[in-house]
């Protein structure tokens, strides 16, 4: 275990009150937000240290030197508005708040967990001013807000943050071109133009080639500088400030990719990584941390004695276990890392992906930019002439498939649930209305992980694909019956499938029968039961399910439990053969309540009382114990649950 | 009863086979098809003459000459492929279509009717190539298709046209990079920029400036010429097919709206409308459509002539009620114009709206480029300032809105609740996770009006929504409910409120108690009866479900019917009363079985059954009265409906 310490807000008050010279007091400033950034992370067991480098010069720029908010408050009507519209850079901008005392060091070091900070930006943290973490819808609000601004009278600019790549996004044309056409002189946009999307770069994946012509065009003032340079940086908005007041203004600042930490830098972590860039999304190990903050801290000690001050004093962090027994978690190290098998259904999807591909020539793959969480990185080195990356367009996406479809190829399209269901959903509506036929993989569907928050995770993706004539939705519950599934999407289906994913390991190996083949609409049961019987999907929820059989089972009640892979589709004699026996019918939801298996076995079984145990509410942002715990979805509520409804019916 | 009357297919092959110099022959063919659309859409009652006449010059440049898809068929592999982005000016591609002898005249005559042309293309009418009415989706589409045909090593151009007021969806932008990106050459894009929207210019409505600087930016060649000279699209074309063959190719065709004849040409209109453009839609009344017939017409026999051709000969066409008569309608002229009130639900809200500004210093609305179907004109003029324009593009009205709310503001925003619940789904879930208010008024909720098809009518919407945490869904019954529902939502409501609303008349003035005000969760009984209780919302569907207990009336049963306006909030106890006398609860849907009231009321009433009849698979494309058949919503199928259940029930 790595000992933890870090900088506190009063040594960013002594750099802040030396009086050095500004340049190097941002420089320092930055660093040291890098460094508490790196532990928050390394804390956190996840987070983009990528994109939080690369970008912490320009927010710690804008923060600490241009802006009015930390002196104005985040409250004050008049203050100027910052946020980051791709929003993964979030840890660098929780430690800058840090550093202004706007965040304490207990929240800090609470990254990703329940009651900590969010893993995407939310409201809800002080100083957070837009909820981000999908992108692209940035400079859309920026645009709202510098028209509330100028329609109150208040003083004040508008700063968004955006990546490169999110620039992919159609939406922020459609801001562009607006905020030029209303006159929002006050509304400034910077492109962290570090030239990386996830783990390619940007010109490999989808070239934005001459973004500032592209800016200028859509009538913007543009300028360029290197994001990193801070006289470069206060001579831009210099000139923007005294800039035309009715043309908004987007600085193009060219960054690099882990900036700061020599290894994690985009040149050298590229060449390392032979073309694919490793430190974009996850914390380092060990040694990387540690090889990270030496090189932080001596950068740091440097610079605290070029401003003539004495040493940085570091201030250690409990280790995890400390800090969580405090927390009053229950289980030591359970929060942060449950049990988990090595069994990923995504791994074997993508496995099933390329055996497929090979029999059936018409099978192509399609990515926004996510190839490597969807582990269709196999299929695209395997078939690179039928792999066709869109970039960060999932609008663009479907509807390239809906043309690839209509003349002869089988799609299967691949996003994370909560982007591909949601902001492609009239391009998959007029998709399907042609009658053709395309595989959704909804990757990350459901609530675990929970650390990168309810932008990322996926509970409404089903009701969102419900109500489309000849759509079938499924989730498999482990690995065998994800490339059954999938195969059966592809080779025997007639109509569109949403495959929905887990995107974690699955915390068991659920066991289905040997030569186990899928059935529409019929389920499969793995374990018997007499006092109830409980429907789940998907390898979280099963495993949940299971645990609550389990704890039940030590309480003298007998939990019948089915793993139900086809989420709005029923044998019907199966489905009241399989609910017949029991007086208690219980569904299990990796999805919000409403819109999901429970609706429809209610809508198959008119008339039969079925209770469903959902993710109410918006999804709650912690380690994965901690989410389920929240939601009453644990296997030890789940049991709490259930017992209670079992016996205030057996005691009337 | 004006007389209606086509020039035949065998008229175009006779100017085809004439000889004479092409773009002549060419410019009268385009003539033909205005005079044949102009026919098609009077005799449909609606359709889009405007971007029909604007374009019909290149879409006949490219049909009759250019591609070679005439030729070859529309099944052939290695044809031209040519689509419509836009899609409402698919009047003039059918007549176009009809000239070439790919429809035949008795389709063409149903235009909007069941069983005949759709309102906007659907690939299952013969020669259209791809669904559209939802802009923004053709260019993804054509990539598609042309990564396709490259793959498969087939031959073939893939020509789109797209509006010019679409290209404010920022989908095209992700499309333009992306073929760029993949030197897609073979993909050619034609704007129709006819510089007008709905009813407004596009630089006034959002400013396209410099569009071609814009296409150029993004990588593709661009070329401009005058859309209507047939010599200027002749070079043009002649230039791409031999431009690079790895750069994709963009024509700005300069166009008039409603070009061809004279009043409805744009600069008039435009003038004449004080500044609104009013043929974008409908159907002209029976003096304007003369007037541009016999505009037409003296354009078509000169052009005969000018090619040494004896006159043209016109065929007539039976009248309405005639061809009704045959094609076995049962009830004369109920088809196409069901009668109805002069009530509008949407007036109401147009004018509450207003009426509640007043008082709401804070209120702001935000349009899509629907001002006039939406009723906010009247907003716009009232109160200039607090009217956000956006432009054809949902996804940044949604999170401009958000950024307002955030900001002190009370959004109202508009569209079609077609575009607006899905396409800015992911918006929508944003703006609702940072906790502030909007209210969303989804225009044009249901299946009727039946005309536009698919693309435009609403049947998802409350799934859409439905998961949402904190999202109220309501639809009002008449203009009065709809007025304190929207009271309601601005006024007294904590959250997100999304409002459903229907754009026809009210077939019948449903009728609410003396100083009815709305309670959340609470219906209102329109009706009673002791044989079952049937819940349903919205003008169409009141006014079915009380004809469907008048019918029953008839026949000995008596239905109880509710107005229940609420479509996911129940007050409990209103609930379990309303239904407890009843062995049957009905629930009629204007909106798919799946997701809406039925759903909610049955989470609601655990182990209740409850039947729901909704509108099942893909909506019919028709009059009103034919799509509520074709469903088996309307009154009489549904006291068929509702009897039989009652019926068999009392057997047994």
């Amino acid at each position: 275990m790595v000992r933890l310490q870090l900088l506190p807000r009063t040594e960013h008050d002594r750099v802040r009150e030396a009086g050095g010279e500004p340049d190097l007091t941002l420089s320092l400033l930055a660093d040291m937000c890098r460094l508490n950034a790196l532990v928050a992370v390394k804390r956190a067991g996840s987070g983009h240290l990528g994109s939080t480098f690369s970008s912490l010069d320009v927010v710690v720029h804008l923060l600490f030197s241009e802006l009015d908010v930390a002196e104005l408050g985040f409250e004050h009507p008049d203050r100027d508005v910052f946020f980051s519209s791709k929003g993964h850079d979030v840890p660098g901008l929780y430690a800058a708040l840090f550093g202004l005392g706007v965040l304490p060091a207990e929240r800090l070091l609470r990254l990703r967990r329940l009651g900590g900070l969010d893993g995407h930006p939310d409201v809800g943290v002080p100083g957070i001013e837009a909820n981000s973490g999908s992108l692209g819808m940035g400079i859309s609000k920026g645009r709202g807000i510098a028209w509330a601004k100028r329609h109150a009278g208040l003083a004040g600019r508008v700063v968004v943050m955006t990546g490169d790549g999110e620039l992919q996004e159609g939406q922020n044309w459609e801001a562009l071109q607006a905020a030029a056409h209303e006159r929002l002189g006050r509304l400034w946009v910077v492109v962290d133009r570090n030239e990386l999307q996830s783990d390619k770069p940007t010109e490999e994946i989808l070239a934005l080639r001459g973004l500032e012509s592209k800016l200028e065009a859509f009538g913007w003032d543009v300028a360029t500088c290197d994001g990193h340079d801070h006289t470069a940086l206060r001579g831009v908005f210099e000139a923007f400030r005294n800039g035309a007041p009715d043309i908004p203004k987007a600085l193009v600042a060219h960054t690099v990719k882990g900036s700061g930490v020599s290894f994690m830098e985009h040149p050298a972590a590229l060449a390392e990584g032979g073309g694919t860039y490793r430190w974009h999304a996850g914390a380092p190990g060990d040694d990387a941390f540690e090889r990270a903050f030496a090189e932080l801290e001596d950068r740091i000690r440097a610079g605290f004695a070029a401003l003539g001050l004495d040493p940085p004093v570091f201030e250690p962090v409990g280790s995890e276990e400390r800090a969580r027994g405090l927390e009053g978690e229950p289980e030591s190290g359970a929060g942060l890392r449950p049990k988990v098998t090595d069994e990923y259904v995504v791994q074997a999807y993508g496995e099933a992906l390329v055996e497929l591909a090979q029999r059936n020539q018409e099978l192509v793959v399609l990515d926004a930019d996510l190839a490597s969480d969807c582990r269709i990185r196999a299929f695209e080195l395997a078939f690179p002439d039928r792999f066709v990356e869109c970039g960060i367009a999932e609008q663009d996406m479907v509807s390239t498939a809906a043309g690839l479809a209509r003349h002869g190829y089988l799609p299967v399209v691949n996003s994370f649930a909560a982007f591909l269901a949601s902001r492609a959903n009239e391009q998959i509506y007029n998709q399907a209305s042609e009658g053709t036929k395309v595989v959704y993989a909804l990757h990350y569907a459901g609530l675990i992980p929970a650390g990168p928050g309810k932008s990322h995770q996926s509970l409404r993706d089903v009701s969102l694909l419900g109500a489309l004539p000849g759509t079938l939705i499924v989730q498999p519950g482990n690995a065998e019956e994800t490339a059954a599934l999938l195969r059966w999407a592809v080779e025997d289906a007639d109509g569109n499938v949403a495959l929905r994913l887990a995107i974690g390991p699955s915390p068991r190996r659920v066991e289905l029968p040997d030569g186990y083949r899928p059935e529409p609409g019929r389920g499969t049961v793995l374990r018997d039961g007499r006092d109830g019987v409980l429907l789940a999907y998907g390898p979280v929820m099963l495993h949940e399910a299971l645990r609550a059989a389990e704890e039940l089972d030590v309480q003298g009640l007998d939990l019948r439990v089915v793993d139900m892979p086809w989420l709005n589709r029923f044998d019907p004699e199966w489905i009241a053969a399989e609910v017949a026996p029991y007086e208690h019918v219980f569904v299990l939801e990796d999805h919000a309540p409403v819109g999901a298996l429970g609706d429809g076995i209610r809508r198959e079984l008119e008339g039969r009382a079925v209770e469903v145990f959902g993710v109410e509410g918006w999804p709650a942002c912690g380690s994965p114990a901690e989410a389920l715990r929240f939601h009453g979805l644990d296997g030890a509520s789940l049991a709490a649950r259930i017992a209670a409804r079992v016996r205030v019916h057996s005691a009337r």
